[in-house]
């Protein structure tokens, strides 16, 4: 398998802004380090390691599904979040991982076959398409829209591999809810709920579950102090078939690396399984430490404080785009998150190998071609005249000048 | 492949010790919570998050294989316990993963298709047994001598995989040289260089690499101050053939997950995107903790601590099992690691199901049935009639007690 393990884009664009020092990269999807909690995680580690009891059970081997006390107060953090519902919110069907993205690969290791087919959003989070290209999986794209899915397209793709009899290779719907990676699209509750009626209405065809995976990796990114949409676990049905992933990467530290997941029985039991042959837990010294940042309630205010700075940075990210990109690129903004998306004519490619890409790379200022968050489906060709734009590393003043190079590059293509 | 993935004995074990509280495990891997470098980390910490440049730093997503000051501070560590010898060690082969047991899953990954097979000690360490049966991996095993595995058994069984027309699925075989988890004993450097040549020999018939893959999770417990075996890394050929994981659990603390490893090209390349889709790097934060114990030199004092403790208590265990067990019983003695291993007569069993396992249990004294570590192997029954013993987690009261214990239960069931 690994001879099919390709070089994943995300490695390739960190590699080429790390080696030209002048580039302003607008691609990473890197948190800003202004805001990450130096000062509060030194706190934190100091009362953990104050006393031989807590600082030895911080640096002694754990639970394979990790500690009891950050379970339960994953869950608690997430009951809160969806307005105090709690059906599907338990403790005990909670699994501390290494960042969403390991629990993503482990729950893809249970769930599939070589051969299965994953349904994602078209585009999607390009790291998950390099997990199933590794593990010679088929993806299958449905077209998204700015408040989630198109439910009429996943219907007629439902009903398409149903006659083609493939449904049966189909395991799961792959969704990023919340201020998606890559266009910024939150799906409502309504398609949230729509979606898994439609995917309960093929299992019979299929012959087995069909689960949403639900990404809210960028969720706690939200800008404004409207309501959260609540997630596909406050739905009917949501303990079956409902798979949730989480992180503390983005809101608190992605040094600490540290995620977590719910998952209906008895993919539950399974992936904490492949857990234990993977690693047998998440470093527990990081464990304590986020259960720390949760307990005390500094984890919000810290959250509170990480919001702020990304709407402003946004904001900022905002009037330059309206100063310095054509008039004629269709501005997908956000409500949260880290992105940008931007759509050129469509007869202009922003593709790796596009003239725009090289030039831009030429003006030092990189973006993540769109094109690379579609996955191999051969029922269409892939979009290549988008970009993601992040304003989450890059500081205020490299954001305008990144912008403003962008657009001086975009106006030499587009007229 | 998830519903192959069966419950790992080590979890099963774990969670029998945590529901009897009075039980005493003298199962569990678990390093000695006494040694753990508490105050040390705190110390490292606070160096680090006390600025916010190398806080940030710490904090931030880093590069997938690993933070380069710490893969060079690896790369050197492993020169200098190799004697300076540095033709296999260079940091540019080295990654950082989550324990050495992430690096175990993801060189499998890497290396093996489903039906491959794999060469392993008879018997060998059960968790890399239990992430073969979960990736449809078949097992050889190569019978275990005291200096390491039977040379004439490997030829023996290379030929027969030759004869059967099986070779062409062999890919590696894996050996854990030092202080051998479960049996205590260590590979002899000429083993080693005989191993690789045999190995070698038979490359053509396979029609590809055969690897030697070298778990050197125990090396640095070591008891005596006398001379450490070099690593097959030393040996001619080993640039291209030799893959060698190591960790800083066991040494260090694991509960910062920190482990490593060396691979040649193209392994390296394939295991590192295989990183990146599991999880794009371990913890930062992590990371610096370790490379600021390995550059003070603070690790090398800590590790000299460790060792005298797990000596004395593996002192202790020998006395109480020569108080207490029947002279019956063939105790292997190891120069280091965690464990004792023991043989009773060949007509007693001591597995999971048998008498003596279960009236142990019923006294409140746990241990690891030696049948466990043994791989499913067509070519022979599995031996049932052995016990891996640990000291290393357990008091030094406990360790005279559960011995006394396990005296009492033995000598029911031996005359």
């Amino acid at each position: 398998m690994g001879r099919r393990t390709g070089l994943p884009p995300i490695s390739w664009l960190m590699q080429t802004a790390l080696t030209r020092p002048k580039l302003i990269s607008l691609a990473a999807g890197f948190t800003d380090n202004a805001t990450l909690p130096v000062e509060l995680s030194r706190k934190l580690l100091n009362q953990i390691l104050r006393s031989p009891k807590t600082g030895q059970s911080a640096l002694q081997y754990g639970i394979t599904a990790g500690e009891m006390n950050l379970r339960t107060l994953t869950a608690k953090h997430l009951q809160k979040l969806d307005g105090g519902h709690d059906h599907a919110h338990s403790p005990e069907h909670v699994i501390i991982t290494g960042g969403s993205q390991q629990l993503l690969y482990m729950t893809l290791e249970a769930l599939c076959d070589e051969g299965d087919i994953l349904l994602v959003e078209d585009p999607t989070y390009f790291v998950f398409l390099s997990i199933l290209q590794s593990r010679g999986l088929q993806a299958r794209g449905v077209k998204l829209e700015r408040d989630g899915i198109d439910l009429v397209h996943l219907e007629t793709v439902l009903e398409r591999l149903k006659k083609s009899g493939e449904l049966r290779r189909v395991k799961a719907l792959y969704l990023v809810t919340y201020f998606q990676n890559p266009t910024g699209a939150t799906t409502s509750l309504a398609k949230k709920a729509a979606t898994l009626k439609l995917l309960k209405k093929f299992e019979r065809a299929a012959g087995h579950p069909l689960y949403l995976l639900e990404d809210a990796a960028y969720r706690e990114l939200r800008f404004d102090h409207g309501e959260d949409v609540p997630t596909a676990l406050t739905l009917p049905g949501a303990a079956e078939r409902v798979i949730y992933t989480g992180t503390y990467s983005k809101p608190y530290a992605p040094g600490t690396r540290v995620g977590f997941g719910i998952l209906p029985e008895p993919l539950f039991t399974t992936v904490q399984r492949i857990k234990g042959n993977h690693d047998f837990g998440t470093a527990n010294l990081l464990q304590q430490l986020l259960a720390g940042a949760l307990a005390s309630g500094l984890y919000d205010k810290h959250v509170a404080k990480v919001r702020k700075n990304y709407a402003r940075k946004a904001r900022v990210m905002k009037l330059a785009l309206a100063e310095h990109f054509p008039a004629s690129v269709e501005i997908w903004e956000s409500g949260g998150g880290l992105y940008f998306w931007a759509r050129l004519p469509e007869d202009v490619s922003a593709g790796v190998k596009s003239k725009v890409f090289q030039t831009a790379l030429k003006h030092d200022v990189l973006y993540v071609p769109g094109e690379l968050c579609y996955a191999d489906d051969p029922s269409r060709a892939k979009p290549d005249h988008e970009m993601r734009i992040s304003f989450g590393s890059a500081s205020e003043e490299n954001i305008r000048k990144g912008i403003a190079r962008l657009g001086r590059v975009l106006k030499q293509f587009i007229r």
